[in-house]
């Protein structure tokens, strides 16, 4: 678990796309974002207070965030000077980047001698299970989508948001590196040795109670041969009650996969449900979110519509619509 | 990729059972075990010449096999011995325990000096790719399984003799300890990162001639919720060109799951089928291997018989009645 609240660190970002960390987790946990933390150079902007270390240390903050994906896999001289005095400030370090900061000898050093901690998210601490497929209490949603990046994440976020303003229980749960940076805890379920996978999904989504509602982050799909078996373990391992579908309707091809074409909804819906009742014969499908973002909004309203009237199950794009009646759709479960 | 002849190991196996791996390797590559080693007090007997480390050394053996499960999770002092003797000898050690070679400070000691290799077959030494989902040459055969340890590697040794004998071209292609022990070689597909399963199954089974079979160990259950990502990721690396269903009948639940029961050989037909012909559409279910263990000579023929009118499909079991049949089905692939 890393310590909140945070300061983004956005480094020399060259544009706001490669800040979509510190994106995320200010649209998400804007109560966790503080302030930024911005080089000489940086083209992104969250609209967060700017901060030194030192106002950060005055406002609270606890952790600075690596909230930007840097160039050619190396941590640069000017960022590791700034990362190396926040450790001997006294904040911790967190970072989903491939490069890891464990492996920077100097920061090793400089946490070690102020007591900090350096967070890799991509790197599994947690000694995981083997799955028992033992019933838990509480509910769970999965998104499972027809490809890779459709928008299950956010999809989950939107869903969590919405159950905390009207005041249900639930927690977001990360299974990916932005998502545990946003939320600050979680599996990254991706670097997980295989056969602990489906393991540290139950861990992820323990006993909880009756009424209170686990929005499980899915990863890859079903019909992705790359990462198929990423997403069985996160159906196996999540036992869902509810399952939303995630789409993006103008994908000419699976993601990284020219050679194969997406799925259709139905096929998603009747393949993973199938699977989901060997874990969970009561597992539903509730609703369908569409990541409608290269569609006008005329096209996106029609999209929907046409799927709502072919799979009957409420469609809408969480991001333009609202994730209302999703969270609706958990009503009858 | 593991140096052969070998010795086999079999340190104080309390009985055979212990000394499965031996045996295995016996059974299905005698022209790899060319003797054994016991200490005192050791039950097993691989009906194979007893050999001193010079006896062993003069007849050519390259690799001294741990052939046998030890207790307790350690090394004994008694094994260590003779272990770094071998090492000194000039022999490689190959194992599949759970305490690695690696972790004895002595036995990497003595491997230094001598110039010789540790093969902790458990965990994996290749940075496996990313799938890339590819049509590769070659045709590949993967078993399929109700549960877990329903005799799939066995099915797949069996079809790889009977091949051999027949003169065809094939390739048993080992995904577990024991078949990578059995082998030489192949990849800990339960030691490997979830994102690199399906690549890792790639990079086993390349392009090969046009009629050459790889013929896959199976590992897990799609319907087995603690492994189903791991057999999710044979289906799509391997892209089966034939499956093999297996089975055995006679189990109350599924393999450490006492809430799961075993699906139907129908249910895992379709399902498998439906999931391998994402990655390859002209996959076909070919046969069924049972695992009649547990069944007289009469009740094994009836069960196989009423399997086979069911299924329409060929229906053996490999080790009481030869997996001819088997083979035979791929001839039409």
């Amino acid at each position: 678990m890393i310590n909140t609240p945070y300061l983004l660190f956005l480094g020399d970002a060259p544009d706001g796309l490669a800040a979509k960390v510190a994106q995320g987790i200010k649209d998400w946990r804007p109560e966790y974002a503080l302030g930024q933390l911005r080089l000489e150079g940086c083209k992104a902007d969250m609209k967060l207070p700017d901060m030194t270390l030192e106002e950060a240390r005055a406002a609270g903050v606890q952790t600075v965030v690596i909230g930007v994906a840097n160039r050619g896999g190396i941590i640069a001289p000017a960022w590791k000077k700034v990362l190396i005095s926040a450790l001997e400030a006294g904040f911790d370090l967190a970072s989903g980047l491939h490069n890891l900061l464990r492996d920077e000898p100097e920061l090793v050093a400089a946490a070690k001698a102020n007591g900090r901690t350096l967070h890799d998210v991509r790197v599994p601490v947690v000694q995981y299970p083997i799955a028992n497929g033992e019933k838990r209490t509480g509910k769970r949603c999965l998104a499972v989508g027809t490809d890779c990046s459709v928008g299950k994440m956010y999809t989950a976020l939107a869903m969590d948001a919405e159950m905390r303003e009207r005041g249900l229980k639930c927690s977001f749960r990360a299974t990916g590196q932005t998502g545990i940076l946003i939320t600050g805890e979680g599996v990254p379920l991706d670097a997980v040795i295989a056969d602990f996978m489906a393991g540290s999904v139950e861990w992820l989504t323990p006993d909880n109670d009756a009424d209170h509602w686990d929005l499980i982050e899915g990863q890859g799909s079903l019909f992705h041969v790359s990462y198929s078996g990423v997403t069985m373990a996160l159906i196996h391992g999540g036992q869902p009650d509810a399952l939303i579908l995630c789409h993006e309707p103008t994908r000419a091809h699976m993601r990284g996969l020219p050679g194969y074409k997406l799925p259709s909804l139905e096929a998603v819906r009747d393949l993973a449900l199938q699977l989901a009742q060997v874990a969970n014969p009561a597992c539903q499908v509730v609703g369908v979110s569409v990541n409608t973002q290269h569609l006008s909004d005329d096209d996106a309203k029609a999209y929907c519509a046409d799927v709502e009237a072919r799979l009957g199950l409420p469609t809408v794009d969480p991001y333009r619509h609202g994730a209302a009646r999703l969270v609706d759709a958990l009503a009858g479960i």
